[in-house]
């Protein structure tokens, strides 16, 4: 029995989720046909937009559906750039590829806003930045996360939409990490675009939505038939679309259970710190999700921790998983200043909606065990244990 | 109990599909993690891939999968256009909005291949068209289908590869009606880029992939992670791809029963012209799928038809499901030159996978009930019934 601790990579399907995608996958139904099959799965799509619109505080002609959070950012920055005629993107430092490849791919000037030591960024960066906007610069867009993939930090995108929206700009947030965790409330963010993906909150892989706030503007990035008012074309996922309506909602109604992870997370923090002292975690003093512990152990490279830690059957990781093996992982290190140790030695450990004490007591022994094995600089070594 | 006839619009989920999704649903990995869980989920996702290659004669490598056949469409033209460097874009007449719509998009000069009466393009057109091009045309993309989504006719694809291919240009191949149906030979037809969709074939919604030929250009869409060699990013759906290769592994291995459907076909056609010679049906001397009946009845306008069989519990058709309600309907009667009472009077009536021959009578006998009950100016009415 293997110990799951990579939840923010992906977390299991919602039991509730998966009763519900198998009893729509047992019917038949395009949305879009106009007899009554179609008109029954049409409706289970509305009734889950309207689901989604509860939880999220949004209403239900906003929610786009999509095929995962990448194609909701991708969209989102689309739609700001093609209809919404931005100029120049912000970014911050700890933007998932999803939204800074696609910044750099749009081929518009991209400026980098930087995070603090505790993995935030400072509103004051913005506000400064904004004030000196020029005529020449024209119109901005900000895409931001909630919630930090890697550190769990979670951002003032509240005050930065604000920011954006008076400075005459647009704002997408990247809340595919914070949806599920905390409360996440899209009226009240004031943002104009925001991205969730079901596979991060316990629905299935393969389908996501965008929220588009009224007025926002909106254009569309798939061609094709006129589903979702014309904002994207494809037929309609149905059963994945229910299945994220449905874990969704039993999500944010067990948000109160979910926010208690914050108990074994800081549990595992402080058994670690027992033994190597050394260890960063990072964001401590920050507002965090309650499942994200992202930290570091100068000199021990991020990606040996996990391959110990896998060996010993527990899954954690070295940054974002759609950079894994593909890139040198964490962005985290660099965005923090980090030093060059301590950016390498970083790993986050994603606790999950059906983690149990015994999953951080695991891990706990696990990597104690292995960093007790390990020949690290930062380990005060006793001559006679060296040879 | 309904009796279900649009499965061109999109088709039950094959109960092998669902069991192999279920039981991956039970499982947590992301395909881009290091970590066991995650190369679990990635074993499963290559495994079917390969069972992908297999069945449509292509490498594995070359498979690129999608959250569907829309955004596969869109993926292609994309590539073809910003790696590819076409200029000028070559649709036939019969083009789902995935390809027509996303060719006007682009910008590009975008001509049209006629189809001739049997809903049909003729291999003369392209011959003599690319003859005539000149060097200020620069460099062809053709996008055409294999089987038409509403005729089910067949069209003479490996000619035109061929004939695109000797001019230098690049072909996008809509084969989502086709695969599951008749047999298709990626390698055979030469394209460049050949797209698929799962739920037309048994698989689930959300779920499809691309083929792009070794050494034909390729250009991301949606900007992200690294997933699908760089060609697609994304979290990949395993669940659903796991899916779309249990059912088209069936669907291939099934093709002789498949192609039975089309004595129910014939069947229903006969019935109809027993009671209504003046219906016309649109490909009867060419090559069509067997599923696939696309009928006009002059003067009785399709969604008129559609509506009488769904209150008689009857599914079908006025064209494609992904045009109903957002435009008048079918393309085939414009395309075709019907006069306009025939070209409004089209219906398309799909079988499927789990067809019986029930259900080819239960549509004979609504359908002539209904029509019987119509009053139609092509039929001769006895002046005692009028009044």
């Amino acid at each position: 029995m293997r110990t799951y601790l990579d939840h923010n990579a992906t977390t299991p399907v919602r039991p509730a989720a998966m009763a519900a995608m198998t009893e729509v996958m047992t019917q038949v139904g395009n949305p879009s046909s106009v007899h009554a099959d179609g008109q029954a799965a049409l409706a289970r799509v509305e009734a889950a937009r309207r689901v989604v619109g509860k939880a999220l505080r949004a209403r239900p002609e906003d929610v786009i559906f999509t095929s995962g959070g990448t194609e909701a950012l991708n969209l989102a920055l689309h739609a700001a750039i093609t209809a919404g005629g931005a100029d120049r993107i912000i970014v911050t430092a700890l933007e998932h590829e999803a939204v800074a490849a696609t910044a750099r791919a749009s081929g518009l000037p991209v400026e980098t806003w930087p995070v603090n030591a505790d993995g935030i960024v400072e509103i004051s960066w913005l506000a400064d930045r904004l004030s000196a906007w020029s005529d020449d610069d024209g119109r901005p867009v900000l895409a931001m996360m909630l919630a930090s993939n890697e550190t769990g930090t979670i951002q003032p995108v509240r005050d930065a939409a604000a920011l954006v929206r008076g400075a005459g700009g647009l704002s997408v947030v990247d809340a595919i990490q914070a949806v599920g965790k905390v409360d996440v409330d899209f009226a009240a963010l004031g943002c104009d675009y925001l991205a969730i993906s079901a596979h991060k909150f316990g629905g299935p892989q393969g389908v996501g939505a965008l929220l588009a706030a009224c007025g926002s503007p909106m254009s569309r990035h798939h061609h094709g038939g006129g589903q979702e008012k014309g904002r994207r074309a494809g037929t309609l996922n149905v059963a994945g679309i229910v299945g994220l309506a449905t874990a969704l909602d039993e999500a944010v109604a067990t948000l109160d259970e979910y926010s208690a992870l914050a108990a074994q997370r800081d549990r595992m923090a402080t058994a670690i710190r027992a033994v190597a002292p050394e260890v960063i975690e990072i964001g401590a003093g920050a507002p965090r999700l309650p499942n994200t512990l992202g930290m570091s152990l100068p000199g021990w490279p991020g990606a040996t921790q996990v391959m110990a830690l896998d060996l010993d059957g527990v899954s954690i990781s070295a940054g974002s998983a759609c950079s894994s093996g593909t890139s040198k992982g964490s962005k985290v290190g660099t965005a923090l200043g980090l030093p060059e140790d301590a950016s390498q030695g970083f790993v986050r450990v994603s606790l999950g909606w059906n983690s149990k004490p015994d999953d951080a007591d695991a891990f706990i022994k696990a990597w104690t065990a292995a960093y007790a094995r390990a020949a690290l600089p930062s380990k005060q070594m006793p001559e006679e244990a060296v040879g």
